[in-house]
């Protein structure tokens, strides 16, 4: 099984509070790092929860409001302080580039590695990023400038050889990457066995997506079908909903309707106005419409 | 006695920790507040000091590194989304208009209130801020860029009436504004009553330089002359002295040698590197040279 889990950085929404930092996760994947959003004091909350900062090479901003990229010239500042050679890739709206160069430029910063600017594509989903054993995708979501979700998710496992074929069948080691992506076998007396006597079926591909911030999308589920996790943006309770609608942010049934459509196994909710001191009541309404759901907090770190 | 204190936002050189922040600190002289530096993640520390954001009018900018002033465009956002309407003065090198327009500008924000910038002056010590209790001047530090610290000084506290002349000398009402600022008084009969027979000394104009960053300088103690707190950056130990020098920062008895020449009666330490994990060190090898010595910590407030 891979590891594949997701770090709470900062849950609250626009304005912070004493203990709730802007947006940022950090999910990471066979101990591959990827931050998506760096909101103000991300790169203190990194430090709190022992991330190697020189792991970090790649960076999703889902769109340009503040509290989602204010963090990210401070830690690009202090990758350079720390010696970084390594190149950095950065995939966000195209306005981040001109933001950090500009900062770069008054802070007489020369930096010792390049960035590498990847815009996103605002108007469909997009494979962003790949490796042998993950995507990401890009995708569009309703909120009230620009803004792309993000979604990881694992590419299909190699089948398993069940150990009781290899001696009656005398299959050389030479064969067993093929048989593991789905080949057949011809023993020595030139029967084909076909694979699913020899193998079973691998590793389940696991997902999480990103959504934040958007208001309730009815074509978001799409993009998203069958995630194993969810987060989902949840700004405000219930009895909020017009303030939520004219932010274009989401609600606690929003983000249970949007895990429902999606099939979601689970929901992470997260985002919360800084108005609301205890988020139990968030995580109570959520979970009166979708029972599986848990409530992000600084420093929760949840297995996919 | 005026309300006078110095609360420690950020004690934490160019790289943040996991407990120290980048430089900020707020002083409070009669409860109208004066930001100090503002890197990243001030606001957070303003909050969990419970100090009121919207008593914040005025705000300091030493220099463009950016661990002095990342958390501002955040601070500023968070005072929008407050709703604030009263004008907000900024006091820093020019380039900092252009950092904050331009992600003004990205985020597509529309600012409820004007900002009233004052460009610093690099060269000499100048007057920039006065009330009716308080006047706050830069001067020239010695760092890598152009960098200022600020002297925050009371001005002459009126003199005191003694009780015993009011009766003495029939003295009316009217006439105590002008005796409490050196009058002479004339009485029923004539006779000139000199104004240091009326009068006690009022209390003693207390004063707070803040010096950040610097390499030791031997003019910075002539702006700054029997001063009651010094802050003085502290980025290195002794043994490290090479480093500083190169990086023009100061070192123990660099800030030990300031305070002494400019006959500080306290001195307070802070900026320290990320390397060093505990600063008590830091703090014993500064008071071997000048035993008056404060060290700084998040939340640490202290009466001037």
């Amino acid at each position: 099984m891979n590891e594949f889990s997701v770090t709470i950085l900062g849950s609250s929404s626009a304005i912070p509070t004493s203990t709730r930092f802007p947006s940022a996760q950090l999910v990471s994947h066979n101990y591959k790092l990827f931050l998506v959003d760096c909101g103000e004091g991300a790169q203190i909350q990194l430090r709190k929860n022992q991330i190697r900062f020189s792991k970090i090479h790649h960076i999703f901003i889902s769109h340009m409001h503040g509290d989602h990229f204010f963090g990210l010239i401070g830690l690009i500042s202090t990758f350079n302080l720390l010696g970084r050679k390594m190149g950095l890739h950065i995939y966000a709206p195209m306005e981040i580039e001109q933001v950090l160069e500009n900062q770069l430029h008054v802070t007489q910063t020369k930096l010792n590695f390049a960035i590498h600017y990847h815009f996103l594509d605002f108007n469909t989903r997009s494979l962003i990023f790949e490796n042998k054993e993950l995507e990401i995708y890009s995708f569009p979501l309703n909120h009230s400038i620009p803004t792309c979700g993000f979604l990881f998710k694992e590419k299909a496992h190699p089948r398993k050889i069940k150990k009781s074929v290899l001696s009656k069948y005398a299959i050389a080691d030479s064969k067993f990457e093929g048989i593991k992506q789905g080949d057949d076998f011809i023993d020595t007396e030139g029967n084909l066995i076909p694979n699913d006597v020899l193998t079973t079926a691998g590793n389940p591909r696991k997902s999480f997506a990103y959504c934040s911030d958007t208001a309730y999308s009815k074509t978001l589920s799409s993009y998203i079908k069958g995630v194993d996790l969810v987060y989902h943006e949840c700004s405000f309770m219930e009895d909020m909903r017009k303030t939520a609608e004219e932010k274009m942010h989401a609600t606690t049934y929003d983000a249970a309707q949007v895990a429902k459509e999606a099939g979601a196994k689970r929901l992470l909710i997260g985002h919360y106005s800084a108005r609301y001191k205890d988020i139990k009541p968030i995580l109570l309404e959520t979970q009166s419409k979708f029972a599986n759901t848990l409530i992000a907090i600084e420093g929760l770190k949840i297995e996919v």
